[in-house]
């Protein structure tokens, strides 16, 4: 894999002179109609060996273009509110919206790389953190970025003699410190770890390239030249991603039978019963958010269902019971413009809270699989990926001590019609119904379909879905609160003293 | 100042059941008008002697109120991305946008008066913290906000009685710490030092209102009904805020001699000059980001001048010098929809980095005094206020290792029409003259004016104005790459071994 970046390549002065200034600048023209466009963002992932030119790449990458519209980052050890939220959220939070270039020094490599080489993990951990990656750069190709991933490389001598070269300049001593010491040791390990990396993360949609870092002309020319045929293909090329499915169809059971009509919804309880569950669990809720273990958790709930499911109602029965200052709601509405800007998914990581407390999803993320593919907002490719995207994002929560309850409330469609007529009659304008409520309402089978397959494609051990009949609005609060505490009360038991 | 709430007020319970259901409707319904207008944001404080109902008014209000449009904060020890910036970054970035509601628990209030009654400041320290957080709380109303502060009242044997009976009570019992009991025996200190507190931050536009808090249906409809009442008032009379200036106009010198006007533009350096100085300076700044000291500060640097004064060429100059991985350069355009939301600063004050980092502006927040002030963007009563409260966020930033450089670029209206024309000349479709540049040229004398008021009135010791002739484009870049060097070495100098 490291032949072709072992061969001496070179580039002799006069023709680096001569070939910079044009290339310069194409490669502002470019960035400028990136800026213009907002077509997509540009993510240039830089890695390799130590002493391969890593740094001076990102800074020639700013010189030669407008520094004003790049974005560089080094992701050192993680602060205090991102060592709280999955190891991620850090690199989430730092993407560059359309328009951008993001250059990102290691990146999420660097971990995965580092711990395998210091025999922190072993090689089923690491393929592990590789697939969980490929996934991560398949979802961010699909949603139109364009990912560069650079990796410099030298052979062995070739980093001995760039290491002490570097020491022997009392200019650039300061650059070589004990860890690259220790690296060049390692290096043999570190060269096979990589190439198993990179071989397992070259993909179609972002593959690797790797640039012998020894000679700088010859460096500097081959990724500017990269960054700059890759620009040019995506913006000349708009249309070059997938938006038609090669999926086959999914289709409802044969026999009609699935999750949502094997409900029972007759089930109920009655005001008396209800006021006294409603007491105990409230109760326990309040004693479980108080516990300090709780502290040691994240919770995120989520709340799906058909408009006048009672989402709203079941919402006040959680907080009512919790402590204003532990939980956070948020109503999922239309994205703002610096959220277009971004994955699809970016707009919940940024919501995902810090530990000890409760974040409430009004609608959610699966917006996605249910409103944008029944009326059409997104491609059916884009729904399609969205179900392991999202299995993605939810093991990552599940995987940093966060506890995942996704509820799904289901009335039937007279019970509906119920609502909404009396809801008509009320006074108070915020509950009036609107022409769009009546519009989905139309759409009834449709999405019945769409939550079907969304159960089965996204209830995991990890973060199932809880299915609420909620015909009987006292029947689901109280389903809604024992769950709750049932699931807060496990995850507690199941960490350390 | 506490009399009134001594003295005993209570609410019977029939009195209480018979006026809550209105009020919630009423409440409820000014949320939800307040959510559709998006008019203003609701900021409400809580503060107040333990014991008092803090807790409890906090979820009160997310009771009676739909909590999916509230945000509730308590402010605990700030995280490590929080102490890196002014003490008041996580306030800012803590605001409701508009048409939300923000209930802070102690908020800006708790610091000052905590650190005065543990004697850790002196009165003058203590005086100076409350002017800023006048100002601030004028600059929150200024830009719209409604501003709630509650300040809950306990006479001493009441908050005795309260603390020992929420002890005795094994359910209540943990929620009496060991700082609520050590604070009660600091009672007299706390009642003096908030009654001046709260004397001299209680203004006509966030006055504080105090609330007995011993029983707890008048606590309840007391908050209910002031919170309920000033939300209708400012939702009925959304033009209640002063749009015009009572100010007398700033004249310029009668004897038209003013700052731009003595700069000496024809200051220049040749060629051989200016490489030598370049090499020099970028040099000395590259050494300066690398001292480990560069790490202790945060330095900003703001770019302002007429359109071809040469700031992006200036800017490359500084870059160039420093590796990517240290600064990060953010060219002020439009405010994005959730920047619009928010209080005219708030967008400049989440771009305030990290430690050990530069951070550049190409413009900035004097676009309120400049463009907005010319194109008539903002009221002369909201550019006027500008002056004060930029003074006001660079003096906080000043108070917290940073280094804060502001340059204005000066050039001629003859050499601007010469740079325009050369322009015009060129291919490269980026460096392109727009028909807004030419609008700009025509306004220049105004634009002149404003420089002046400007300077003058924004630049202080902690963040001085470097006016820089920038006729000659060598000579503006030498001054401004030798000022940056030597302001990081004064600071860099002054810090502590």
């Amino acid at each position: 894999m490291f032949e072709s970046a072992e061969l001496g390549h070179k580039i002799d002065k006069d023709t680096y002179k001569q070939q910079v200034p044009g290339l310069r600048e194409a490669l502002l023209d470019a960035q400028f109609d990136l800026a213009q466009t907002r077509k997509f963002p540009v993510i240039i992932l830089i890695g390799g060996v130590d002493g391969a030119g890593k740094g001076e790449t990102a800074n020639l990458l700013n010189e030669w273009m407008d520094p004003r519209h790049i974005h560089t980052e080094a992701f050192g050890s993680p602060s205090d509110e991102e060592s709280e939220r999955p190891s991620m959220w850090r690199f989430w939070r730092a993407l560059p919206p359309k328009g951008k270039v993001g250059i990102y020094f290691g990146s999420w490599y660097t971990e995965p790389v580092v711990k395998r080489v210091y025999g922190e993990t072993d090689n089923e951990a690491l393929g592990y953190s590789l697939e969980e990656i490929v996934r991560f750069e398949k979802m961010l190709t699909d949603e139109g970025a364009l990912v560069l991933k650079f990796w410099f490389h030298l052979s062995k001598d070739k980093q001995r003699e760039r290491i002490h070269s570097l020491e022997d300049n009392p200019k650039t001593r300061w650059r070589v410190s004990e860890m690259d010491k220790r690296h060049l040791k390692l290096y043999d390990k570190f060269r096979d770890i990589s190439e198993h990396v990179l071989r397992e993360t070259s993909t179609a949609e972002a593959p690797w390239i790797i640039v012998e870092g020894f000679d700088a002309n010859y460096r500097n020319l081959t990724v500017g030249k990269h960054v700059l045929e890759a620009m040019r293909k995506r913006l000349d090329n708009p249309e070059s991603r997938p938006h038609v499915s090669i999926a086959p169809p999914i289709l409802t059971p044969v026999d009609n039978l699935h999750i949502i009509n094997t409900l029972d919804l007759t089930q109920k309880l009655d005001k008396a019963e209800y006021e006294k569950k409603l007491e105990k669990y409230q109760g326990k809720l309040n004693l479980l958010t108080r516990d300090p273990k709780f502290r040691a958790l994240t919770t995120i709930v989520v709340f799906e269902g058909s408009d006048a499911a009672g989402k709203g109602g079941s919402i006040r029965r959680i907080t009512q019971a919790i402590d204003a200052r532990s939980y956070s709601i948020t109503p999922v509405a239309a994205p703002t413009e610096e959220e277009r800007a971004q994955p699809y998914l970016w707009r919940f990581w940024r919501q995902v809270p810090r530990r000890g407390r409760l974040a409430i999803f009004d609608r959610s993320w699966y917006g996605r699989v249910l409103v944008e593919r029944i009326e059409g907002f997104c491609s059916e490719y884009d729904w399609m990926r969205a179900y392991s995207e999202i299995n993605d994002f939810e093991e990552q929560l599940a995987g940093n001590n966060t506890v995942v309850l996704k509820f799904w409330l289901q009335i039937s469609k007279e019970e509906q019609l119920r609502r909404f007529e009396e809801r008509q009659e009320i006074s108070f304008k915020r509950f009036k119904i609107t022409e769009e409520d009546w519009r989905n309402r139309e759409k009834w089978d449709a999405y019945q379909i769409a939550v079907c397959d969304m159960i089965d494609r996204t209830s995991t051990s990890h973060a199932p879905w809880t299915t609420v009949e909620a015909e009987d609005k006292n029947f689901a609060r109280i389903k809604i609160l024992k769950t709750l505490c049932d699931r807060l009360e496990a995850a507690m038991k199941e960490l350390p003293e």
